[in-house]
This record gives C-alpha cells, structure tokens and sequence, in this order.
C-alpha cells in the first residue's frame, strides 16, 4: 500500500519479478478489496503465486513512528512484519513510512543477540561501481561500539551480494590522519584494526561516490549518513537541472540536446538512482527491505530482486553467526 | 607561498586582482628571493602596490597543526596572520594548511569577545544560485550554543556579501519534523526560534545544493559540515566522470561531444568549484580567507576577491556588534 504511487506501482513491480524468478512467491499485504480489483486489471501469468494478506489500516507516510505502533495494529506494514516473524515469509518489503517501518520491525522481530541497534544499508553509484554506506539514518548517537557492530554486519551483506570475500571497510571521518574526528570514531577505529575485518582506515566524503581508491563499505553514524545522502540526491538533482537548463536554452542548443540523447541516456542510466533502489535493515531478526517511496515500477523492482538475493545467500544466518564470532574473538583477545 | 601550486598561481592571481581594484594593495607573505625572482618574470603595471615581507619556512601541506604552532615561528602563514593582528593589513589570504591556518589565526588573532569557538563558512552552488554552509570542519563536536553563534556570524556575513537584509536561517538535520535530530541540533533549534535571526526550521542535506525551498544560510557542526562538502564536491566529480566517459564511447559520441561543447560549458561554468573558491574563518578577531589547496588562478582570484568585500563591507565590526546585541537580548529575555 506505501509510496507515493501505492499499488500502481507494486503490483505491477512484483508480478514483473514473478515472471523473472519462478521459484519467488509472493503475500500483497494490503487492503483486499483495493489489491483483487487492481490484479483483476492487469494480466500476466503469475497469479497462481500471489496471495493476498488483508489488512485494515494503512500508516501514513507523514505518521510519527510511535503513534503508527500505538494505533495502527493491523496496518500493512505490521501485518507483513507480522508474516515474516511467523516464518511465513523469508522477507518484507515495503515503500512506506521508513521511521514506522523501523520502529514496527524492531518492536515485533527484535534485535539480532550481541547487536544494540538495528541500522539502515543501501549503495550509492561511485567512480569504482557502487559503495555500500550504513547507518544512513536509524540511529542519530552512535557510540563505537555501535559503528563496529554495523561494519561486522554490512561488510556480510556486501560479501553475499557482490560476491566480495573481504570487503574493504572505511570509516568515514573528515581527514585520513589519526589525530582527526571526534571521539566515537576515533574509538571505533580502534576497534576495527583489532577486528578479522579488512579495515583500510578513514575516508572522507568524496569516497562515497568518487574516492581514490575502492571501498566496498563506509560506516557512518545515522545523522552524518542520512544527510550526506540528501547531500549527494541534492547534488544529483542540481547538476541533473543545470544540464538541462544547458540544453533547454534555445533552438541549436534543444538540437544539440536531441543530437546527444543517447549519451545522456546511457550517462542517465549509470547513475539512475533507481537502479540503487532499496535500503536493508540490518541488525533485526528478520530481513527487511525499504524501498524509497517515489520509487516507480523498476526502482520498486530492484528492492525486491534485493531481498530475493538476501534470502537466496542467507544474509541473515551469516550475520548473527559473525556477530557471534566477532564478539567470541574479542572476549579471546 | 601555499597551495598545491605556490607562486605560479598566487602571484597571477594577486596581480590581476590588482589591475582590477586599483584601491587594492598587497603584501606578498613568504620566501623573497624566490617571489622576487617570479615577479621579475611577469609583467603588470601594478608592481608599485606590491610589497613582500620576507619569511623563511613554510608550513607543509600535511604537516600537523600543532607541530606548525610551535615549529614555524617564521612560515608565511604565521607572518601574514601577525601582519593582519598587528593591523598591517586588513585581510589574510592562504591556500596552504587548513588546520595549521586556523590554529595560527586563533592563536595569534583570538577570539572575539562572546564567540567561544572559530567555524569555517562558505558557499555552494544551488539550483536558486547558492547557499552558505558553516562549520566545514574546525569543529568535530558542537553545542547548541556554537551552533547558534555560527548562525550569527553567518547571517552577517551573507547580509554582508549578497546583499541580503535577513538572511534566511536553516539548521542541517536529518528531517524537518521537530522530533527529529540529536539533542544538540533540537536545544540549537530552541536557541534560534527565540533570537532575531530569520530561522526557517530544519533543512535537510540535499537543500545545500536543490532544495525545495530558498535558504541564505544552512548551519551545522564541523563533522557533519565537511563530510556533506565532500560529498557533493565528490558526487559532482563522479558525474564530471561519468558524462565524460559517455561522450567518449566511441567515435560518433565523441563528434556529438564536440557539437554539445558549449553546452557543456556553460554547464559547467554554472557549477564550476572555481567560482565558489574562498572559505572564510568566522569568530576571529581579524579576516582569514582560506582558497581551496588545489586552486588555480581564476579560483585564487575569487577568494582574494571575497577578502576585498569582506573587508570593504566591515564584516568583521558587524559580527562583533551582532554577537555583542545577541548575547544582550538573550540576557533581557
């Protein structure tokens, strides 16, 4: 039901995935009358594995995380949260409210053993491929105990989905010297050098998107992460209408542009957020996929095609066997 | 004598400014013999405005701040700050050590009465044109407090420079509900709702660069500062790359390059780093103008520039006389 498009976008998304990967099945949680009327409009061969989970409320996407947990027992989103702490399902996806979505998975499918708190992952296009960043937004005070906890962790998702056997870790900071940044991340550096972890040390900001040299993962706290994401959308979105207004500025400059349309094109597609689509939270006992809530019918398909990856090379097993064995190799140390 | 360039950009830049502003006058900091020796090589009319003050080190790009202190009595860097607090000139410019810069101009200028600590400000380019962000980095933790006095010294600069008369306020979190943010962040929010600023409320990351709405000045510590300016100065790094790479596919994307060239151009002379050289350090009792290490003579030229409005506009006075009238209306409420 979440997102800005709803339906429009999620049924179409899922039974274009379904088509793609025979052996997925798929539960819509949502308003049933509302789903059974939009799959009777669309045709496609798949039905035979769709449900449907009803479910009365729905969480607005502006709604305060609390009140969503307060009052809405039988929203969407806790009903698929539900589902997946049942063993029904192997994952949730959901394009809705992201602090109501957290607060619900934390309440209903608790912490991982030896995790403190849950945290948000997702890539960003860089100059190297892609960069796995975390926390970018659950947790706005992390001390450094927290930080290495999300490297332990995010350095399995992204050893499962890239295929990478030790991820390169950084830590992001304002400067690569030692003496820099404050003090949590001073401490978690610490940590991380003492860790099994392929830690390369500090980076900066610009390794995020275009460092000099390849990191498979950047660990940040949830403040720091969130805004230098909306930085980068930002600035994304700023060059992306400044080129335009380029071309836009009169008739040889709009030939010029229409000329050049498949090199903008495929420029557009490498850097496409939508191909980026779909934020995990780690930490959880359960795998939980957020997509962004603008996402259309092919961003919305990257999310799910993410947690069908997730499920298939037991992301979560892994993680709560390394935190185990992360903190076993401290109490040795 | 700094920068990753020293003299061949410093000197140019120096001399066309001073064919531009025939009230200029300038005091080149560093090694005579050799600025001596570059002066003899290039030829302007305006050599009877320049003079030179000897100074026999030089402070290493990498080299620590506290090792340059107590090192490099004599550096270029700590002569020209000792000529602007002993009133010999009315501005300083380097493009050399950033941390070693602020920690000389805190040590020898101090602070002014009222402002506990220094932040560095400067601007970003913007889909509204651009946008004042402080602290970039001489601050890792902040109060709410340091906060607010950024946002103070802020405004009057902005006033100052781009002619604004209430510079409009916003305060970097990681969402515009009052909920949202650290502990200092929401007790800084409290302090400007309460104060004669224009504050707007919270703003996120990508208003920096594309907002929704307009914001003169955006506010936030030193950590969160400089890892948001790396991040955009990155990602407009890896568009720069990825736009190239498109253009020079192949031979047909190549001439279709060559045909958009001025396009490009002006799309690039848009969002030029260049344009937008010149970090000011704020709370000191004297003007420090600090260009990016890696500028070239246009660029160089735009933060001499900055220092000559900065010092025409009486920026310095200003700040004082708003953080004395804060701290007095604070007191009466």
């Amino acid at each position: 039901m979440g997102g800005d498009y709803g339906l429009e976008v999620t049924i179409p998304a899922t039974l274009e995935c379904l088509e793609n990967n025979l052996d997925l099945s798929v539960i819509l949680v949502g308003d049933e009358v509302l789903i059974k009327h939009y799959l009777a409009t669309v045709k496609n061969n798949c039905q035979q594995r769709v449900s449907i989970q009803h479910a009365s409320q729905c969480v607005d996407m502006d709604e305060s995380p609390s009140k969503a947990l307060r009052n809405k027992k039988d929203s969407s989103m806790r009903v698929a949260i539900n589902l997946l702490h049942e063993g029904k399902v192997d994952a949730c996806i959901s394009a809705g409210n992201t602090g109501a979505l957290m607060a619900t998975a934390k309440f209903v499918l608790k912490m991982i053993p030896g995790v403190d708190r849950p945290a948000i992952i997702s890539t960003l296009p860089s100059t190297f491929g892609q960069t796995y960043v975390l926390d970018l937004g659950a947790n706005v005070e992390c001390t450094a105990e927290h930080l290495f906890q999300f490297a332990v962790m995010g350095a399995e998702l992204v050893k499962a989905i890239e295929n990478i056997k030790t991820p390169s870790v950084g830590l992001l900071n304002i400067g690569t010297e030692e003496v820099k940044g404050n003090e949590q991340v001073k401490a978690a550096a610490k940590l991380l050098e003492n860790s099994s972890l392929n830690y390369i040390g500090f980076v900066e900001g610009d390794s995020l998107t275009a460092g000099h040299l390849k990191v498979d993962l950047i660990v940040t706290d949830g403040f720091v992460g969130n805004i230098a994401l909306k930085s980068i959308e930002g600035t994304a979105k700023m060059i992306g209408v400044s080129l335009k207004a380029a071309f836009n500025k009169n008739i040889f400059t709009k030939l010029a542009g229409l000329i050049v349309l498949p090199v903008l094109q495929s420029f557009k597609n490498r850097i496409d957020p939508r191909r980026y689509n779909g934020a995990s939270f780690l930490g959880l006992r359960g795998l939980v996929i957020k997509s962004h809530g603008g996402a259309d019918v092919l961003a919305f398909k990257t999310a799910i095609q993410l947690a069908e990856c997730e499920v298939k090379k037991n992301v979560l097993q892994n993680i709560s066997k390394q935190i185990e064995l992360s903190l076993a190799q401290r109490e040795n140390a």
